[in-house]
């Protein structure tokens, strides 16, 4: 049996639209916010940066996996409406991550994404889930997932109903251990190949390195991303998490100058 | 901070105790069942066999995480009643799954331990809610988790206030493809030393491949594994889900005279 | 103390020269060939279509190390002289492989550059001999290398005498295998940064599969890559090795008319 | 076809004669020694102890692979004298690496068994040469190669004409680095049964823990290797290498007597 979600099924490429962002059809968006929202006139001042810009969805977590039971875990509800400010005031989509099936009614009335995380991508639960919402829903591949498992994932969400899921490879477990994970470039590209769906790329967490964010996010861009999604924090070494992978204001603005030329010569 | 699941944190091994048996007191425990439970007949009869055979948990799944929507998921809370059956005519505990943070508490009211499997050993939502419960906890190490991520979700549990842990492992995921994920003994014993609670292996899992699993099981044991959990089945070739690394009664009957032997020897 | 191959040691960006070429000058290099040189006559006939092609550097196999004592392994002596023919025919510099310190001299008699392959990457004996030749050594990154020993495997080399070594991810071992192998485009990025060694990309091996060879090479040139060496065959699926993961000549034009558009955009 | 290292060639387990001493019979033997050899009265005196501990064949590196071409690489051919020297003053067998094809006869000339190390498990151009000689070969499984690969490299030996190959399980790289490497026990069990050739373990290079050490043998002793090889050193904290995985004396009378308590129980 073919899967869903695979290209056998349906050749043609889905595109997702999120108030006025397409993703899928060809022309690159940029995702970008911090790590966690850590407070409102924060986030709210760094939506409108990002907005400037030139990014088209924002990206802020409210639920926070976190390795340490001890760590930062996110401001809840308390986050979800900070997001939706930034939203009504900035104009921008949101994404955020949600953990807990309990929580996938609350999260999707204030994200227009929902986001699953890697080490959520094979709670079935939880997939099946997002699959009953009508919202757009990023899956991120599993740290140690193959990419069949990783579709097979995705099929568990379109399966139950929700044809909207956004791939997006963000690093695989490897014994490299210099950079956070291992960005898999061919294996992004191979998704692209294989399945109709939008695949996006997360170099930020991919990397754990700022130094190497933009170059990475470059790499996936020319191999044909239909996205990147970047942490941006305007003090990286005072973010209550992942400080070390984010970019400064500074950092992205050059990136975004970048990338403009890149998307003006591929027209 | 020390971890409160640490050896520095506490020096003496926990012992938990489940009906008449004893973890972690320096006698293996043997823990046996097929992977799901099929059926209610089938069941009884196999836990019956079993307990004759000399084992002192059993295991099946209710609740099944599959890769793929469309593989056997289990018989759901169906399931748990047999396994409730089984308890009860063969006198012997009982361990299963559960996958959702929703299903916790009917889940404890049937089974005497819960299982957080692999894939949901970084589901910080469950992690939490079995944290709240009265009953043991098995937590596999998941399949990409260093043994410090592992110790950090067992922390979680511990630290929502349930002390019962037992840890479990099932093999990581790595290059090699010959056996279904690489069963790490040195892991396994570096668990033993660095924190309090049992260990205990799952060679089921961790080879896929039934011929291996009389052996890794006994490499454990000499190795100082709390205990064992092995799949048996007794038509293999015929189970809903890992007839592959199933053993059937012949099989299983051989490794438990071995595993008689050699813990008469040890004493 | 720091390495010599590192930045630290020297902040400028060391270039090599191989007759015209020059590697690590900002422009792109291509080295393009056949796995393993075949016979005189085909392998004349594709040296030509790749300078036409503008190919810059002719790569070819005479010594092949092969996983199996059975497999083809090469034409020897016998195939270092077909390349020395069509290096001088075309003009083009050759790059061969060399595997055994025995065979050092004479490899470096007829090729330009020597070849280091993954198996070899830690054979310490073979990195000091070719550390003595006054030839530049293309040094590919091991299956299972981190890489800083990578960096300390090209050390070996340039503290033997042997300043000349050009770098070439190609894929590590990874749990995933519907790649052949994981290409780590950070890790490329991250040798471009911490070493003044050129920094090239094989995309062919890297991923074992012809389809995705082409968007991982423009990924690695995005990123900054100092050059890509490709596997190139008239006839991939009579390829005596490596066949799937080989171009035809038809999907190596359009790579290379990609590329040149991609070099014309970013001067 | 099939490999002639296979069951299916040869059904009948290879045993493996060295002096007295019998490699596959069933009993399992104990090698033992430090990493390298650091001096003659320090290599003799530890050979006596090692002797008197029960040790059945001598290990000791001479010509030693460092991942830093500025680590100590061992004495050469210096080294070599001492260990015959220790064979000739114990009785016993002595086993030691040999990494440059050109180095095999003199090697072959003072060693009873020749070991090819993990970093030249595809040096097909070695495996080639020690194929030449009538020693038996200690090969070593390579840090990424799969038990497929590590048979085909006993298959480029035993092909040139050598069949006395005694595997060497020394834990495969992985994600995982609380230990070294990861022992792949389950991949042991395999070669035991996939293979006619003897498989013993290296639980030292596996760990790279001494407190690691002995449990991991007796493991790899219950699930049926063939022996154990293990680094031992008078003051590991004073060791020229691999201090951190060598047992001191004391350690190692302890393993020795756990260890013949379990052969007598075996019989």
């Amino acid at each position: 049996m073919e899967l869903k979600v695979s290209r056998k099924s349906k050749s043609k490429k889905t595109v997702i639209t999120v108030k006025d962002v397409k993703i899928g059809n060809g022309d690159p968006v940029i995702i970008a916010g911090p790590c966690a929202v850590e407070g409102e006139e924060e986030y709210i001042a760094e939506a409108l940066f990002l907005k400037e810009a030139g990014v088209q969805i924002l990206r802020g977590g409210a639920f926070k996996p976190r390795t340490s039971p001890y760590a930062f875990s996110g401001l809840g509800v308390e986050g979800l409406k900070i997001l939706a400010k930034a939203r009504e005031i900035t104009g921008l989509p949101v994404v955020t991550e949600v953990m807990d099936p309990r929580d996938v009614e609350i999260v999707g009335k204030y994200a227009d994404i929902l986001q699953i995380g890697s080490r959520n991508m094979q709670n079935f639960t939880l997939l099946k889930e997002v699959g009953l919402v009508d919202k757009p829903v990023l899956l991120k591949r599993g740290l140690a997932a193959t990419i069949k498992e990783w579709f097979l994932a995705a099929e568990y969400i379109v399966n139950s109903g929700n044809e909207q899921v956004i791939l997006c490879e963000r690093g695989i477990r490897t014994f490299e251990d210099y950079t956070r994970n291992t960005f898999d470039l061919a294996g992004m590209v191979a998704a692209l190949d294989l399945t109709h769906l939008p695949v996006i790329a997360d170099p930020s967490h991919a990397t754990g390195r700022s130094e190497l964010v933009g170059r990475v996010a470059l790499g996936a861009l020319a191999a044909g991303a239909d996205g990147i999604m970047v942490e941006v924090h305007p003090h990286p070494e005072e973010a209550l998490s992942d400080g070390r992978q984010s970019l400064d204001y500074e950092e992205f603005k050059k990136l975004m100058s970048v990338i403009k030329r890149f998307k003006s010569q591929s027209v």
